[in-house]
């Protein structure tokens, strides 16, 4: 790299950081993308998103690699071992909820081709907004080393689980007034069931935070309020 | 823990090694048990295949804390560094087969106050057989080191996403027959998906194993043959 090997293991560490916000970044504005592409109908918004993928992948290979090459070199314990690997661990949901995003967006056409109700574009684009909200404030959270506001967010997934669970009734209703919804319904259904799983890795990624700044796992239990069985 | 510490590189590694093999088999029992689970609406045994969740998760968490020892104490670099690195991702991506299992066997209620048409269950439990038979087949492969073999297991992907889009359209059909049939059919719509992310899955650790095995990547392009757009 050049660089001299002054470096310290603190100065890795922010380095790492500073992928785990950039990836933050990227992961919301995919979902707010992927969204709107499906809710409007862009494909050329909906390309972007898949495009957007790619480099989400790379982000979170070279974050592996430094906190790999970071954990060789410095063998670092304790809490700055967990500092580096719940890093990777973060990355890995953030680049999952860039796939999620992406997978919303490889939906465009299909459901395109029908007609989704405005009232339902709005059920999904509300949640939509709730993810993002939510994927927003866990990287603030862990950059501000915020753990009473981590366990305020993990509690607030009820409130997306919810939200889904009501998409999936609305979804259900159309189809069962006309077998014609039915193709587009089931596209949009799994639409929302990203978004719902968009949540649960914002989830994690809490958890993660919390272990990192704490040394302590927060409870386990966590009550599930989607009521249609398809917790994933 | 009391042993000498004589144990060498090697030793730890086989020791990842084998909870790879025990996740794999594990993944694979999950995977048999939830799809009889939902095909003969068999309560009990979803119980079960949700409790061995936690045991996945419990030897994921083991494997990444000996994963994560053996490069601090051993900074281990090139084909050994690769080796570590490969088991950590592995891991990962049984533990995500694990919960894709729970999962459907969580839907086995919803389902089962429906009624499945018989033909139905059938192309469900085919498309489970090849995947339970891909990811025996992925471990075998990598415990064997036959690089060539994971090759040949990416391609057979291809297959199974055939297979979801032939449900996929079955279930489209009988939604539309009658509406009474979509419930059921949505709750088994998202389990046939759900064995398809386990064959990505499968394609994931063929690739990390590859890597391992030769340092180098698998082509990147993969046909995706999952016509329904659905891709995920």
């Amino acid at each position: 790299m050049g660089q001299h090997t002054v470096t310290s293991f603190d100065e890795d560490l922010n380095a790492i950081d500073r992928l785990v916000h950039d990836m933050g970044d990227l992961a919301a504005d995919m979902v707010v993308a992927s969204t709107r592409s499906l809710v409007e109908t862009d494909a050329v918004l909906a390309q972007r998103v898949i495009s957007d993928d790619a480099i989400m992948d790379a982000r979170q290979r070279e974050l592996d690699d430094r906190a790999i090459t970071l954990i060789a070199k410095r063998q670092p314990v304790a809490q700055d071992l967990r500092a580096v690997v719940g890093a990777i661990r973060m990355a890995a949901d953030l680049e999952r909820i860039g796939d999620l995003a992406k997978n919303i967006s490889k939906r465009v056409s299909a459901v395109g081709e029908g007609s989704a109700p405005r009232s339902l574009s709005h059920s999904i684009d509300a949640m939509a907004q709730s993810v993002v909200a939510q994927v927003h404030e866990v990287i603030a959270a862990y950059e501000g080393r915020d753990s009473e506001k981590l366990k305020l967010l993990r509690a607030a997934d009820e409130n997306i689980d919810i939200q889904y669970t009501r998409v999936f009734r609305e979804l259900l209703t159309y189809m069962m007034e006309d077998p014609r919804n039915i193709t587009t319904c089931t596209h949009l259904l799994f639409c929302a069931k990203n978004l719902e799983r968009i949540g649960d890795h914002v989830t994690n990624i809490a958890e993660d935070a919390y272990y990192v700044m704490t040394g302590m796992q927060l409870p386990l239990y966590r009550p599930k309020a989607d009521e249609t069985s398809v917790a994933d």
